[in-house]
């Protein structure tokens, strides 16, 4: 069998059945004394274009990505290791904008290494120290499911990169948004916090999965990031495709049983399993993002 | 200017001038409370062909090289973090092999992810906790300068590999030791700490920069492993090349107030500066490795 024919999940599932993995699909690794640690790699072709991205966006991105994973274990960051695949003929200036970026993040860089390399690649270690990580367990039915900021602006200025149409919305997908504060505050009420990376349809999906019940999202609640509507009508899609679809948001998804300041409601926790999207009270169908199908 | 006129250690150096980064030479991050973190990317076509290493021995070594950055800093290791990039064609048992190379190593994979790449690679962050970290600049004239095994095996392997040669010592390229034991035992005295990664002489080097003062070495003391000198002399090389040059032994490399047991003593610290080699009493010149140059 090969890993298109299993999927990700599969992979998942499989690897941690035979005990050589664990918490690997959680956000971060918890280990004692309250130290949580999470590690992203990007690979030029794969997660990024050099010709859509500056040096200064992508060092940026790769610290984003992995400190939104500390803010969603409500962590405070405390330092990032950086390991940096690179061709030789590159501009030293290129290397130096790059951890401009990273540095613009707000966490330094306290080691790594550097490595020749056909295709760049950065992989990122973020290690920080959370009082209370609500992981994706504890969604109860009655709790409320909570979201920290509009979401779909990444995939739109994704499709903008794509289409060669110049937009503000490109910088939300090289820029994605830091949620650290938020992360802390959601951190001491919520029963389940995640970071959306992977599409609110998917996510939702995996605090149900993890919690034994059901999320029923209303998306007329949903916020939609601006300018997200005309994109969507250019490419011939629905709005939710970009908004819930796609993913790399980078916003936060609770589950709490009580209001939380500063977050949008957009639905509730039930007794049953999945996730369900009403569009109008109807049920709709959308897709996430999983590796090798 | 480009990378491969500047060099890794010259683009470290603008880094850190920069204050963009800090410690990334050292082998691994520093964080309170003990914390040590380190990260090693391993990438297809410039650290491991799948033609020459098996999915198994590939986590193993991915396990192992990190591993041994922990053991530098006299770490007891906690927990592996492991992002994985690979081939929708990649046939799943492989990657389950690869997973149970990595838990060959001891440590439990606590955390990673899984992304669809051309090339695999593999990155991993290592976590331990150490009572004490030597580091690099401790060194001072009167040390003496301690070895913890034969170096070389890997140097022959990786010839015996390249040439198509049967050997045993290609398991020592692609099984480097483990000496965890040896690094916290080291840990409690030595002056100075490190992993040889490039080679005997560029990590003396090394130490000598960060201590300030000169680590003079005799070649003759120093163990080379069964079979090196034979692989030396089929290639036409030195076995010093081999032994001292090459690197990746990931044997430790220390500077002690006193002789510490199971150790081997290979020369001494002195005021002055640099790593000098004496072979009879002469010195010679060796180079390690060095990215992008």
């Amino acid at each position: 069998m090969r890993l298109a024919d299993l999927g990700e999940r599969g992979l998942l599932a499989e690897l941690e059945r035979l005990g050589l993995v664990t918490g690997i699909e959680h956000d971060a690794a918890q280990l004692a004394g309250g130290v949580v640690v999470t590690q992203d790699a990007l690979v030029e072709g794969v997660h990024f274009r050099l010709d859509w991205t500056s040096w200064r966006d992508l060092g940026y991105k790769a610290a984003a990505v992995n400190l939104s994973d500390l803010a969603a274990s409500a962590a405070e960051p405390e330092a990032l290791i950086v390991s940096l695949g690179l061709r030789p003929d590159t501009e030293v200036a290129r290397v130096r904008e790059l951890y401009e970026g990273l540095a613009e993040a707000g966490v330094p860089v306290r080691g790594g290494d550097l490595t020749t390399a056909e295709r760049v690649y950065l992989s990122v270690t973020a290690i920080g120290r959370s009082q209370r990580v609500p992981g994706r367990a504890g969604a109860r039915p009655g709790d409320r499911v909570v979201v920290t900021g509009p979401l779909g602006a990444s995939a739109a200025g994704y499709r903008c990169l794509q289409d060669g149409v110049e937009s503000p919305l490109a910088a939300a997908h090289l820029r994605p948004p830091l949620r650290l504060v938020e992360g802390r505050r959601l951190g001491a009420v919520a029963s389940a916090l995640l970071d959306i990376s992977d599409g609110l349809a998917a996510d939702a999906g995996r605090i149900a999965e993890r919690s034994g019940c059901r999320l029923v999202l209303e998306l007329e609640r949903v916020p939609v990031a601006a300018g997200v509507a005309e994109v969507a009508e250019r490419a011939g899609v629905s709005v939710w495709e970009l908004a819930a679809g796609f993913g790399e948001d980078y916003e936060l998804l609770a589950t709490v049983p009580e209001a939380v300041e500063g977050c949008i409601e957009i639905g509730r926790c039930e007794a049953g399993e999945g996730a369900v999207l009403l569009l109008g009270g109807q049920p709709v169908a959308l897709r996430g993002h999983e590796h090798f199908r």
